[in-house]
């Protein structure tokens, strides 16, 4: 049971924290479905194919982990990829409010499917997408928060 | 003593959480002014007078509701309908912190008018007007969130 | 409707902040039960006796309130009184969590039965019985948090 | 992977919220170890012989769920069972607080074993052991939070 | 040592909140720069030049206190300006997970600079620049919460 | 001005999160006392004594940094020192509540002496004198959380 999960998030762009828990979850289950949501609503930094193979150079090393894109809700598809758990990373409280309300939400509508939660390590406790994408622009240097692949873009992103 | 109070919010659009705590407010004063904010600032989905319909049919039932709008402070609406009381639902920790900012300021504004808070059934504690919208965008089935009434209009607006 | 309220607490020692509460209960309210806990198994530093007696003489100005005490769930005795409102203050996040689990539970208990939550004067937000009671034993002038007729019982105690 | 988990607690006594959880782990995994903390330190109502004892009742219907003790560290008992996971439930802040320090003391003391976190159904999300045994003393009927086994031996034990 | 500190933010406008933590600084350190972020991202109700305007109006009876802008990371100026410590008030639970994400991020970024934390007096806990944009436009009297040259530069704003 | 602080706690017994904080203290004043409560009612597991010797020996590196200890209020104690600012660490939210409570009833004991709060290191921020208490009796390899001197001491404490 359970060997294969999905992880989703807009990784708009991919972290250390996101990737942190990819590991750990590479580990635990057979098959990983790294699902990457277009929610265009959000207005992202990157498009669904670079947010795609940004996270697909970063995972080259894990051979359970495929990263894929969905459109729509995770339940359904989770739904479509026959897979019962949904796994998300919690680090702050703030998380655990929005992922509680959306994961009663998705059993609500699919109770069939779970939501698991995981801790990053706590050396990226602090990570967020959002957070890089302010202090990037603000002249940082985010090589202790993003893998180089995602650095370089985001320099390219800027210079435009 | 307290017989009449203001509901205020946005209802973009009515859930079945604020339905819960409308129907424990009718049973417990005389009289309840269900106020829709205008909100513009907000950009919200419907319109006030959509808003104010889609209540005024899913509270038919309740005879001592009154649906009406209000544009401007809540407390100054309150001291129009000579109400001392303005009741607010409580459902999560950051739902504690915007109310609590929000009725201390009110207070400081017009300190003879009181805010209580409620609490919804748990069953409605991860229900919010927000994530409805989101979801809806998304495909999902949300009769189990909304009455009927307001299903079919988000269904209407989504087409268009 | 919701004419009479039952205020319930341990009240070990009542505080400025418990009589900012009575306060506005007062004026919103015809009646107001200000209900102390007997809560023996807190091991509370004043008998209940004590602790009715410290209330009585605190909140004498307020025709309304009547000082009284109780043994038991508090939804038990607000159905004796024939009450149907329960009033909680709530100061802190903490406070919030504790109060939900215990007006969730008691909706369970006895369903027509509703607990509202009010808000005390931020200048009151920080104070707690316990950490009174903590301060004073290591020799904190406390009568900015207390009545002086609490602060003397106070240090009657304390001498012994 | 990851097809025997460990579900630990004091479980004093098991509640709907702690049976809830068993029913989704045991529906995600293949073998689940619902390990009781022996918390001497805690001074728990039951021993840990009755606790055991009533969480075997309440767990039977579930095949692939084994009712065990433990005293010491869950990692310790984790790897001794050569269990990679332990399941621990989410209510609340409070929870999420306490549950994130404790695994990432236990991931701190033995890395290779992760700590996932579900949620109980938000009928729940309230419950607690502590609570039910605060309430059952002042004349609670607990029969909406624990299993009637754990009910009747409440009772026995308030009787002596 | 730290004898000079920074107190960054965006001042949109400046509250008595800000005043009240400046108060405070003055008096802890030899020289205390406030410094107004561009924070162009954010799109500010007031020029940067306004800002600074209206806290240099706000803040001319402390003498120590020199009230600057800046464009960039907050570290990176008060690297350029030999400053060891950079000072950010406090006021709720959700100020306290942003302040620290964003605390442990310059942490990261530059260790040698270390951010301490203060908290207001509680009579202004519950002020935000936000709170009150939002509430000006809604009628309301903000001579509570804003000095008197920074109500009268808002209502010119409403104005136009 | 403010060259000196207080540091006060209860260090039962000191980890490696407090020394974290002292370091960083330490570079930022020019004295740091590092005050050992008394805090008899908390019945520590080590003598005052013991605990100021514990940290005498962790701190011996700091030539500006003084162990001592003191009875009462911490307030009282840095008015004997001629100390004006008190610091504190905050790691979490239930910190967070705890220490503005009792640096707002501080404040309003001793309006001239301040409370600064600092942020221990990531890694230390899930560490408690509580927890390794907790832990240690359960058979814990603590010598990632505690120094050597006081792994050394706690062991002995438990043989006995």
């Amino acid at each position: 049971m359970t060997r294969t999960v999905v992880y989703p998030g807009t990784f708009d762009p991919v972290t250390y924290g996101h990737l942190d828990i990819i590991k750990r979850i590479s580990k635990l289950y057979d098959k990983v479905y790294v699902a990457v949501a277009h929610s265009k609503e959000k207005g992202p930094l990157f498009s669904v194919e670079d947010r795609v193979k940004m996270l697909e150079e970063a995972v080259s090393d894990h051979k359970n982990v495929e990263v894929t894109d969905f459109d729509g809700l995770v339940v359904d598809y989770a739904v479509k990829k026959s897979v019962r758990v949904v796994v998300r990373g919690l680090r702050m409280i703030s998380d655990f409010e929005y992922e509680f309300q959306m994961a009663l939400t998705n059993r609500k509508l699919t109770p069939e499917i779970e939501t698991v939660f995981m801790m990053p390590s706590e050396s990226y406790s602090y990570l967020s997408s959002k957070l890089i994408k302010e202090i990037v622009g603000l002249g940082a240097d985010i090589s202790s928060f993003v893998p180089g692949n995602v650095e370089k873009r985001m320099k390219e992103k800027l210079k435009k």
